[in-house]
């Protein structure tokens, strides 16, 4: 055994072919495409193929893979009555992690993990994680779920069933494009847990159940409800600076900034940032673009030669804040994009599986007594 | 970035001091004192008390532990009918998973992770697993939960939810060791995969979530069901060589031998053989045992030159099968015995954490251009 490496850093725990990250370079390709282009010109579906099969789809098989991923929007018989069930104050990411679990009692066969198996449910999954989030979203606020609408691609769908309403060309496509940059990350915590727990030759199911419960967590996915939290406490753009000075003089984490693999630009934030304006100006939501735009401006000028930088984090605030999500279902969009990457890596695994199983360190004591319970 | 290392075989990727193993030895020790000395003095209480302090407790400390676990026996508002909504279908496993996961939509404050609050949750989810596992095993008899016996031990009180009845003494002790020498193990998958998920700084409720899914693989907890398959499938005692022989010549694995770790005998094995045999007498099941030990000898004089022996999945098999248990409740047993591993294991990460963020080798292209959709 070598010694004890804390979080694993700088241990290669996997091969894959999906995406690559650059953190010197600030740079991200999936496939070798850099993501730059891909949210310039590419669509979630393409995307989600391009990662799948390790190259663009050709017109065919791109309807193909749609008219499958439709024909998957639906819930399974008896989950729409399980998302009512869910108490109406339950936090959506505990509600997903649990309702995905859920879907494994309602598929006949939930262990087959073949890779076709592992591609058809995770196709399965991804398909219909959206009616989850939006049927129980709409289930606390009172409102009865609408049923998909196959006529629609991912982004639409998902907007049509949370809103009641078709979404404009200019949110589907802003939120389509947040689906494309938060696909796949390489081996970030919840796709390695999904790994982890695949290498068992557990399921798909209990795979993308770990990698959701690891998605909630504040060091992970949780980030960017943090930045809507600190946008949301700085009263207007002119108290932005005196706010993050604060801030840094007190030592705190401010939040969409630095990220452990990133040593320059997060070339996810270039994309959002663009994105985050024209949205900004669309909603009447310009003021919080601005306090966004300032805090980046005082931290680069405190920190860029340290290389903090904002991350993905830092600009998908502002945009699902402005597309009208609330605060709560930020991390759950990271999950429904994210299922593709997890899912993905999933194939991987299993198409070249073996079990995780580092070791330990014991840092307790050796021959110790058993001393009975009257003599202690 | 070091080379890939598959599996993360050889490396140290945690610090513990609840369980030491010595694969070579044969050696399990938890917190230092022979797992032999815990199986034949101890309870899983006590046991779980040596776990999560790191020291066994006084007579006062004990009966303070006992009863907060015997407070947390019943489930919490709502989880009851949430049980009996499980498809009858439902593999034991894939339920549990997501009950546990729904634990969390049950708790006014399941985000809270300090030390002190990890620990409160932890002991209120190991005591209200068996009565999940028991309701759903009766839902799926057509029969009524029944509710749970506070003036009970952990095992006995599971054993009646399930049964109707109180167990005999034979039976609880026997039920109880397995408990005992399943809690933990080293950084075991389903371990490990806890400890990835929590180091987000998730919860507790994710953390076991994800556990539970690993658990549920066959290259981890599943293999004593495939050792209880292979028992069914050999007709009498006199057919045991042959059918290990036909086995061996085909090359296929034999379930229950052979361990990762253990290069020598599973010293969990041992305890359970004498409890296996005990109870296959008691309970008329003899066959069961001579056809389990036969296959032992046989595989001892073809293999123990290459080390490999019987492991914990072995005996737990016969063990469980005397005790009256269905085929598809012997991982969801180990579930429930390994939650205090788990949970030990949780209260360690989050006391001293670093957040798992390994890396991947990337073996794709570079560089590639995104060809319009009418140009590929």
């Amino acid at each position: 055994m070598s010694s004890y490496v804390k979080g694993l850093e700088g241990i290669v725990a996997a091969q894959t072919k999906m995406s690559y990250i650059d953190g010197a370079a600030g740079k991200l390709e999936y496939v070798g495409i850099p993501i730059g282009d891909l949210a310039s010109n590419s669509t979630f579906e393409e995307t989600v193929f391009l990662l799948w099969n390790s190259r663009l789809p050709t017109k065919a098989e791109l309807e193909a893979f749609t008219k499958d991923l439709r024909a998957s929007y639906a819930l399974p018989k008896g989950m729409a009555e399980r998302v009512k069930t869910v108490p109406t104050t339950a936090e959506p990411m505990h509600m997903l992690r649990t309702m995905v679990s859920a879907l494994a009692m309602h598929d006949a066969d939930p262990n087959a993990n073949s890779v076709e198996a592992a591609r058809a449910k995770s196709l399965k999954v991804l398909g219909c994680a959206p009616a989850i989030v939006a049927a129980y979203d709409r289930s606390r606020r009172g409102l009865d779920a609408i049923a998909p609408d196959a006529s629609l691609g991912f982004s639409a769908n998902f907007l049509y069933m949370l809103n009641g309403e078709k979404p404009t060309e200019a949110m589907t496509r802003a939120f389509d494009i947040c689906m494309i940059t938060h696909a796949d990350h390489g081996l970030n915590n919840s796709t390695f847990a999904a790994r982890v727990v695949i290498s068992t030759l557990s399921d798909v199911y209990s795979a993308l159940t770990a990698a959701i419960g690891s998605l909630r967590g504040p060091l992970h996915g949780g980030a960017n409800e943090g930045v809507m939290k600190m946008l949301n406490e700085i009263p207007s753009v002119d108290k932005a600076e005196a706010y993050v000075m604060d801030m840094i003089a007190r030592k705190e984490r401010i939040m969409g900034f630095g990220h452990r693999v990133y040593k320059a630009k997060d070339p996810r934030a270039a994309e959002l940032m663009t994105l985050a304006k024209q949205l900004a100006e669309d909603t009447g939501n310009m003021d919080l673009y601005t306090k966004s735009h300032k805090i980046e401006q005082v931290m680069e000028r405190e920190y860029a030669a340290k290389g903090i930088y904002p991350n993905v984090d830092f600009y998908s605030a502002t945009t699902y804040h402005c597309i009208g999500l609330k605060l709560d279902l930020f991390t759950p969009m990271f999950a429904l994009s994210r299922i593709a990457g997890w899912s993905g890596h999933i194939i991987e695994q299993l198409a070249d599986n073996r079990l995780f199983r580092p070791g330990a360190e014991y840092t307790g004591p050796h021959d110790a007594p058993y001393t009975p319970i009257d003599k202690r």
